[in-house]
């Protein structure tokens, strides 16, 4: 399907040889990087147009209309209009393996020779070995440990340059190109409706809020400051007169599960009106959003399309989504069908 | 001198009943409340007016005008115009006592018979036994445990509407007035004004973030999401099926001194253009900002106005500003002189 969408993998690629090649940060590249031109019809003309009329995309429309519409019983000061989003498998792609793990796991074994002790050490053992099944096997913790802690010793504007021009060459395995194309059109649709209607749209991740910093402004149009992520230990020094930030080799937070929740009180303030995630992992993310008195809209993008993406449930390691369909129903919240609901899946 | 801003003890008052009172959370009650009306002439008339003509306010004026007018070689996009502000000393008033250490020392001797081992173990013995000094005397890392561990056990919510309770009608020891009323109105003015520049404005305090969010929105019109500020571990938890977070008894981060710039690395994901502090906790958030490329700039806030407010540097334990006294011209921060550069210093 045309989709008159910049090429992210321009964009990055433009953006990662800036950032390697000048004195300016990272982050200010980014900021002075060509602005998205927005790729949709204005609202008034088809709102959510990559969306397949149904009951998904109705319910998406009807609550912020209501939500945004003065004198309706539903009507949301604009203060209280947060809209929360997993990243991985809500945003973009996750499969066969989360992005991030798929850098962290190469960053290891290229860093392996500095760190005897990993050959025998889990989690960072299965990473050296190459065997993501035995690491994921460990759990989420383990997972997200080699995930985060990869490359300490990095400031974290030198980290997310890495990243970035790493996500400007590492191609997908299954669709052969770089990991920014994978991000669902629908949903980069569906931020910019809502952004339309004065919601602020958070990404709220298990994976490392730095990683995320290196696509949240290409990628998404979301702010580096609209990112609650898992951290790691980060330290303050100075030397030789110069101030420098420093990551360190220790988990400080993981917004995975039940850091999800935490994670949004502590860094919004405030209880989101909108959650939409992918898996088991974001049931406590919904949960918590859709417990609040007045309105509230939860969503789990369900991955049933095997033609377009891939299809992936209850036995998945990746993305498990089992107790969200089992509850769904009873919450009120929406399956969102990748089959049934999305006209198109990316962008090409 | 006569100043047109709501009352803040009007509004602190009749929002804290709201809370109290009502099924909402403080958090709604906050929004839903009567917006501040801007009592400052436009900036075309008579920009920074509660600053007396001289260095500051024209450093101020010149900066915000240079990074926001385009063309101009200091120009800066709008993603990178952050402006962070410590609390404490900086916004409002911190002497004889930090405020949130006036609530903490009170909750701690209402909670002492829930808690008969602070009798005996530091730093709870000596705020037991309402020994200001002696706390402090053992530091930050003690004094910044009883702030924010005090009230452990309750959700974020539910401590927020505490402490604004609190505040409508706890009042000042020396100026007995509630200590909402003592913010310094050219502060807040200054916030107004960078924020019609298209600056975000961010406040990075040592002290507790929820505690901080019971007053921001009223006091300085910064939402609940522009705080980076000390934390507590909090949980997540259902209980009866009805989803909670609940504030647990450990000190989870503390933005004092070198957490300020970590802090601000984790939250905000960008290095400010702007920062004003009034102590040595504040020295390294001003190294870290003003060592950036581009145009910077540091501003730290000297009491010396024993008329108005305080006068009180070097040699004391609330808000001591020795090093910064000392490096400030080296780093080319501005000494604001309360004194001197404030027309007024409260509103009334």
């Amino acid at each position: 399907m045309d989709h008159p969408r910049i090429s992210r993998r321009r964009l990055l690629q433009g953006a990662g040889a800036l950032a390697a090649t000048s004195g300016l940060g990272w982050n200010a590249t980014l900021a002075q990087g060509t602005p998205i031109a927005s790729p949709f019809p204005s609202d008034s003309d088809t709102p959510l147009s990559l969306w397949a009329d149904g009951t998904v995309r109705t319910a998406l429309i009807d609550f912020v209309t209501a939500t945004t519409t003065e004198g309706d019983p539903s009507y949301l000061d604009p203060a209280e209009r947060i809209a929360v989003f997993d990243n991985d498998g809500t945003l973009w792609c996750e499969n066969p393996l989360y992005v991030q793990l798929v850098f962290a796991m190469e960053q290891v074994h290229a860093l392996f020779g500095q760190h005897p002790e990993w050959a025998s050490e889990e989690p960072f053992k299965s990473a050296v070995e190459g065997d993501a099944d035995s690491l994921l096997a460990q759990g989420d913790y383990a997972t997200l440990t080699v995930m985060n802690l990869s490359y300490a010793g990095l400031s974290p504007d030198k980290y997310i340059a890495i990243v970035a021009d790493w996500l400007a060459t590492a191609t997908h395995p299954t669709f052969g190109v770089p990991y920014p194309e994978l991000v669902y059109t629908p949903m980069v649709q569906l931020l910019d409706y809502l952004r339309a209607h004065d919601y602020q749209t958070w990404i709220v991740s298990g994976g490392g809020v730095e990683f995320i910093r290196a696509l949240s402004e290409p990628a998404y149009d979301i702010p580096l400051n609209q990112i609650v992520g898992s951290t790691i230990e980060t330290e303050f020094s100075v030397q030789d007169g110069e101030p420098k930030l420093t990551r360190i080799d220790q988990v400080d937070f993981i917004a995975n599960g039940p850091g999800k929740p935490v994670g949004i009180s502590h860094s919004i303030g405030r209880r989101p009106a909108l959650a939409f995630g992918n898996s088991d992992g974001d049931y406590q993310m919904l949960q918590y959003t859709t417990a609040g008195d007045g309105p509230r809209l939860g969503l789990l993008l369900h991955h049933d399309d095997a033609e377009r993406e891939f299809a992936y449930d209850r036995d998945s390691i990746i993305g498990r989504l089992d107790k969200g369909l089992d509850d769904a129903a009873a919450h009120g919240w929406h399956i969102v069908s990748m089959k049934n609901d999305f006209v198109e899946v990316f962008g090409s």
